[in-house]
């Protein structure tokens, strides 16, 4: 059976590159990849059980958190983190005319932002217009010559407009860490490399938040990551995502902290224990 | 002396709203409130001293802390919040067409997101387009009757283009802090609400940030918003951006917490101390 992979389109995204790699360390078999346009849009999809599969960028090294991603991990429940991979992210502007001509700079809110020194000392005076992806502003930018798109090197091949200037990312270290997203929970838990939950606290107390990570400390576990999100309902109110590594200390989480964070939590949602794998930089 | 004070323009941004509430609220005499194209532009403009102050968002009841913001408080540490204005934010849908004709609709990515399941349900197929700002895609619907922008209904009115649906917005409650900025701090603090400040770890060791969190319940002190921010040197290093609520415990924080946090902190930066006040909605 052919698996459906859907990732944020449409081809020539960094997303594309993301799901391709991830296809080929889960060794899916004759893996279909689907463009959606916008990442809500790819996460739906999979909810609404309209493919298997979705590859979602979930935390980048410069911009952080992906709150899309994140919102929609709490939102949807029976949705789980199969994988994650970190892929190297190396921007390049891309135009059919050259740099002085350029007077408008296209691409996703994040990778103008990733770009802004650049932008500043060689476009100063360009404006920059945002669009829903990076390969879509290269599309965009197609046979203009005063138009340049942001986007990867592939971006550019795939639409045949020229890569005129690379990298240009403001930090040589940008990358971006991806995750497989299934409807059903990995079973990598002995081999896992991350495991990945949320909690919300028992009302705005004072010390709840360090109430909880107390319990993490106790199990010895290493918190990798923490990040609040807003729990919509009012300002003031979050939600935690956590991230613990299992490197040196494989456990079952769900397991062993659960009976530990309840007394504190409002509500507590695992995502998974899953490998990590890292695409080093060409 | 006039005051300038920068925003994020064009004219009839919440950011222009809240701007002038917080230059009554301050008793500013004759300020001169300055449109620029950009958050991060805004902010520049008052760490090159071309401006006394600034209004910006830090944080929306939805969508999350305002990384342009947070991140810029880090990289310029001459500058302080003075005072913060939560401000309620309703969407209006504006065009000079009917509900029927609109095949696009464009605003700031967070007013799209803000908006996403009343667009699904009364629009499921106008494309969504990025635009910098809410005002800005007013002024782009102009004399167009098949595309619509999200914005507030003072800029519906600014721009002379019809309101046509109130309020859009997913969430009754959405409201948006902004804070008023300088090069100077607070002198707010014997009758502050608010403290801010930010802090990096000694390396990423587990239990760091437990620790760091140990020392502000130590003091008693209520943590009203913590937020993680990527330290953009590499993945899995952070800043965390805290706020401590100083209503029922007035406490200078910068000289009684610095001493504890010290020894596992490799910088602390603080934001001030000030008073934070709320609109009620229309």
């Amino acid at each position: 059976m052919r698996t459906q992979v859907a990732y944020l389109g449409p081809k020539g995204t960094y997303a594309e590159q993301a799901a391709s790699a991830v296809a080929k360390l889960e060794k899916l078999s004759q893996p279909v990849f689907i463009p959606y346009s916008g990442l809500r849009s790819v996460i739906e999809h999979l909810a609404n059980k309209d493919c298997e599969a979705a590859v979602v960028p979930i935390e980048n090294s410069v911009e952080g958190g992906v709150t899309t991603t994140l919102d929609s991990l709490w939102t949807y429940p029976d949705l789980f983190i199969q994988r994650a991979l970190v892929l190297p992210i190396r921007h390049a502007l891309i135009s059919s005319g050259s740099i002085d001509e350029i007077s408008e700079v296209l691409s996703h809110p994040q990778a103008l932002a990733q770009c802004s020194d650049w932008l500043r000392s060689n476009l100063p005076n360009a404006l920059q217009l945002p669009t829903n992806s990076t390969s879509e502003a290269v599309r965009m930018v197609q046979g203009s010559k005063f138009r340049a798109a942001i986007a990867s090197k592939e971006a550019a091949e795939i639409n045949g407009v020229n890569n005129i200037a690379f990298p240009i990312n403001d930090v040589p270290g940008n990358c971006t860490r991806f995750v497989l997203l299934k409807r059903e929970e990995s079973k990598a838990i002995p081999r896992a490399d991350l495991a990945s939950f949320a909690f919300s606290l028992h009302s705005n107390t004072p010390g709840a938040l360090l109430k909880a990570l107390r319990c993490i400390a106790e199990l010895g576990l290493n918190m990798s990551r923490i990040e609040s999100r807003p729990s919509k309902r009012e300002l003031g109110e979050y939600i935690f995502f956590v991230d613990i590594d299992l490197k040196n200390k494989p456990i079952d989480i769900e397991k062993k902290l659960s009976p530990l964070l309840q007394p504190f939590c409002e509500n507590i949602i695992y995502f998974g224990s899953y490998k990590s794998n890292q695409i080093n930089p060409v």
